[in-house]
């Protein structure tokens, strides 16, 4: 018995959306489960010599807390990973292996969990839900508490006039250091600053006006305190805008780096903040991506 | 020389709106200005007799804050003013007398500055955008600042499927009262739970989705620390839930509370609020209010 379960890459925050707002992004991982004799993980394609090959691996570790959940014994089982999304660049790859494995596991056990089961319990092991949520849902998600305290997401129409570009660095930077960095307590004055800021972009996307996107798009409550981990990330800034980008973020918890501007430009505005970081000695690469409406799909093979 | 100048009542915060959505109510107050000999301020109706009658009064202080701004001797007044919007009840009356003597100095002074200048002096009379911008503007506004600190205005479409329910109970809470109680800072978490709230607050009225409306209302960053200040505002607030209601709020910085329901429950949600206030005490009346779209009017009389 065999599935491929096939998760997109996925940018959270979005500038003002700390922790509750997601987009899917148009690169995949893809990952094989097979009922097996023997454990083994293999990994091909970006990143893969880094990907855990033993039972630390995060997608074997995620099928594990399903098995665990729905109560069952743990299966031996080949994992077969595709990687194109690149690990700890701030688009989501622990997502794609959260999900990816939460997934495989409830395929190979007969389907016994709903995918808002799955979900929640994907958002128990990320911590968050702006990853996952649009990596399993597709789309823009928005994620919001119930009076009960559960997660609950609104799809943000993504407007197809908001084109996205993506520089990618050569360097990784781990979530927890950039968890790190971030304060407990904030002003109340940034705590409606970026409620009101969130408000405007969810707007923004869904009408297509990407003139409002150069206010909508500020933030006050994580990206000045993680600005000093990524180098020469205001120079790229401005290179985006003077390519006429609507504004940029920090993409996740970063290093890479965002930018929201027209289809016509959004190549052009790619190339600029690349270069712009190949010009200050930071290798990087460009991706002119699109929404992956789909989010995380699986057949059997 | 004589202007007529009518404001709306506006109601800010609407839950997760804190000091940066508001939206304008079919309640209104007219202020009448007239070159005269003497000055002298009128007031006839809902509390007039609270009005101050000298140049203490808000309607003239804004005035004279106009001419000063315009660089322009003061001139001599008569004010004549019909209020209708109840004082210091959570529901702009401040905001309605800010606007008024703005635009009737304007007005007399030959209509020097623009609807903008004179909101931009609004605000900082009024210290907060959230209930003079659509006083001034009309409609439900969401207030930002932009890259150079400006205020910058996005009118949320508001759903006609949306009703809006008031109950106005006969005691004064100061604004500066409720103030008073808020803490400077706040918890990330907390900053987060807004402003994800605050998304899908709008996307619900825009999208007239009153579905949403029981969770997107809610707020952690004002209405915790004023609930103490507003006697039986969770047995009001259960009533109107049962009644019907999508969700409640506290107007403004209260007393006042206000519902959100469909059209067809609205009198019966407004009505099981009042009734529950009288029951336990609080004598209170009830209006039921449709958003005011036109926002200041003004004409030469």
């Amino acid at each position: 018995m065999s599935f491929s379960v096939t998760v997109p890459a996925t940018t959270g925050n979005l500038g003002p959306g700390f922790d509750c707002l997601g987009a899917a992004l148009s690169i995949y991982n893809c990952f094989e489960f097979t009922l097996a004799d023997e454990f083994k993980i293999n990994a091909t394609g970006n990143g893969a010599d880094k990907v855990a090959k033993n039972k630390s691996n995060l997608v074997y570790q995620s099928l594990e807390k399903l098995y665990d959940k729905i109560d069952r014994r743990r299966p031996i089982v080949q994992i077969n990973i595709q990687t194109e999304v690149p690990l700890a660049r701030g688009l989501g790859s622990s997502a794609t292996a959260i999900i990816g494995g939460l997934m495989g596991g409830n395929l190979l056990a007969g389907a016994p969990l709903s995918t808002s089961e799955i979900l929640q319990l994907a958002v128990e092991i990320e911590g968050h839900p702006d990853n996952v949520a649009p990596a399993m849902l597709g789309g823009c998600q928005l994620a919001t508490t119930t009076k009960t305290n559960a997660w609950d997401y609104c799809a943000i129409a993504w407007h197809k006039k908001i084109a996205i570009a993506l520089a990618i660095p050569d360097f990784e930077l781990p979530t927890a250091k950039a968890r790190q960095v971030l304060p407990k307590q904030v002003n109340l004055k940034d705590a409606i600053f970026n409620a009101s800021h969130l408000a405007l972009l969810t707007q923004a996307l869904t009408q297509g006006k990407g003139e409002l996107l150069e206010i909508a798009l500020q933030d006050k409550l994580h990206q000045p305190y993680r600005q000093s981990l990524i180098p020469h990330m205001e120079e790229v800034q401005k290179a985006a805008a003077q390519a006429g980008a609507y504004g940029s973020v920090i993409s996740g918890a970063g290093p890479t780096l965002l930018a929201l501007g027209a289809p016509e430009q959004i190549e052009a505005i790619a190339s600029a903040m690349v270069n712009t970081w190949q010009g200050l000695g930071v290798h990087a690469v460009k991706k002119v991506v699109a929404i992956a409406h789909q989010g995380t799909t699986h057949q059997e093979i």
